[in-house]
């Protein structure tokens, strides 16, 4: 008797659409990351600070992905970055077919870091390709000290982790050490990163290595 | 040609499962809240503070929903509820069925209010009826808020929103009036509550309108 496994056929669909993407940005010298975390740690702001850092040295485009709305893609193309808008209408996490059609409204020539901002959820789209080079996981000092330990696919699937808002340290019971500690457990590779993205702290630090990452065409910068 | 859709199908089977709940735990006299929120909204010290505050006058019953640790657990565990761990390995929301299951190792005589504490997840545990009289969706002003109208199933298929971290207000960029529109031109039915959990704000009101609740057999009180 025949067994067709559905989960399995749409992730496979999936990794190949994934795979064509990747190749394709990769003969145009573009290198993606794609930005995950829960709802409100700070992927937007983390993204508005960071074109604005980077300009003259990176040209970033964005697809920003969001269930409804798109005040996050309004707030994106205020900094100049090209800029598209996926809504998923319910859906929890993108997919690589989302991203190929967002690509068609990219001007491609003009840019050469393609960032993708995933749905607000800490589970679902870490198990979806999007033909990224690397996966960005931003984690909060308000989401808790326990969070890796807790949601550990995410972590294991991601090679950068942002721990945001450093300035709200004093005001909540997160333990930075055992975060980072958590983490690395799960994923010793993990490239870690703190910062506050409202007062600006640390951001120089992922900035340059952004622009290591993006002129090694895609390599991990520093990994040991 | 017949044509399948699974997910539909899935849905279909956990509703059947999710009545049967409802209907068994109606039967026996015990109302069931399910709590949903992004990670780190605060939940599990909602929770922990709740049932410390209504020792004597409810006898509560708990359904850990983690995908990895009992640390969640442990902590509930430690207020002297009975309390039962779900862990879904990888699953990104609970389903009836794991309900079902769980409430093989709670002694439903002992107790006369149920809480399900679902995955940290905004997006996907709304779409799953556990059987549950209300959802409560926690957002903290940490979060932003932006929330309701970013994931607008969650608060559209809850009855109770609690604005939690209130402490926190005066480190944050969140508009505490803007927050509560947005989510009441989703659902002008939505009962709010606002609190710290960590300072114990707030904490008196949700815990009365819980004890109504509970003794008013799963219908939402003061509602209009």
């Amino acid at each position: 008797m025949p067994k067709v496994t559905i989960a399995q056929n749409i992730l496979a669909a999936n990794e190949t659409i994934a795979q064509e993407i990747q190749r394709s940005l990769a003969a145009r010298g573009i290198c993606t990351i794609n930005v995950m975390s829960s709802p409100g740690a700070g992927k937007t702001t983390l993204l508005e600070r960071t074109i604005a850092r980077l300009s003259g040295r990176l040209s970033i485009g964005v697809i920003e992905g969001d269930i409804e709305t798109s005040a996050d893609a309004e707030r994106i193309e205020a900094t100049g970055a090209e800029t598209v808008q996926i809504n998923t209408k319910g859906a929890c996490h993108l997919e690589a077919h989302m991203i190929r059609d967002a690509l068609e409204h990219i001007e491609l020539n003009r840019i050469n870091l393609l960032v993708i901002e995933n749905i607000g959820n800490l589970v679902c789209p870490s198990a979806w390709n999007l033909g990224e080079d690397i996966r960005v996981v931003v984690m909060s000092t308000t989401d808790g000290d326990d969070k890796p330990a807790k949601y550990p696919q995410m972590f294991a699937a991601s090679q950068v982790m942002i721990v945001n808002k450093l300035d709200l340290l004093p005001y909540v019971d997160f333990d930075l050490v055992k975060a980072k500690q958590q983490a690395l457990a799960i994923n010793p590779h993990l490239q870690i990163f703190e910062m506050s993205c409202r007062t600006g702290e640390g951001l120089d630090a992922w900035c340059d290595w952004l622009v290591a990452f993006a002129r090694g065409n895609g390599l991990v910068p520093g990994e040991a």
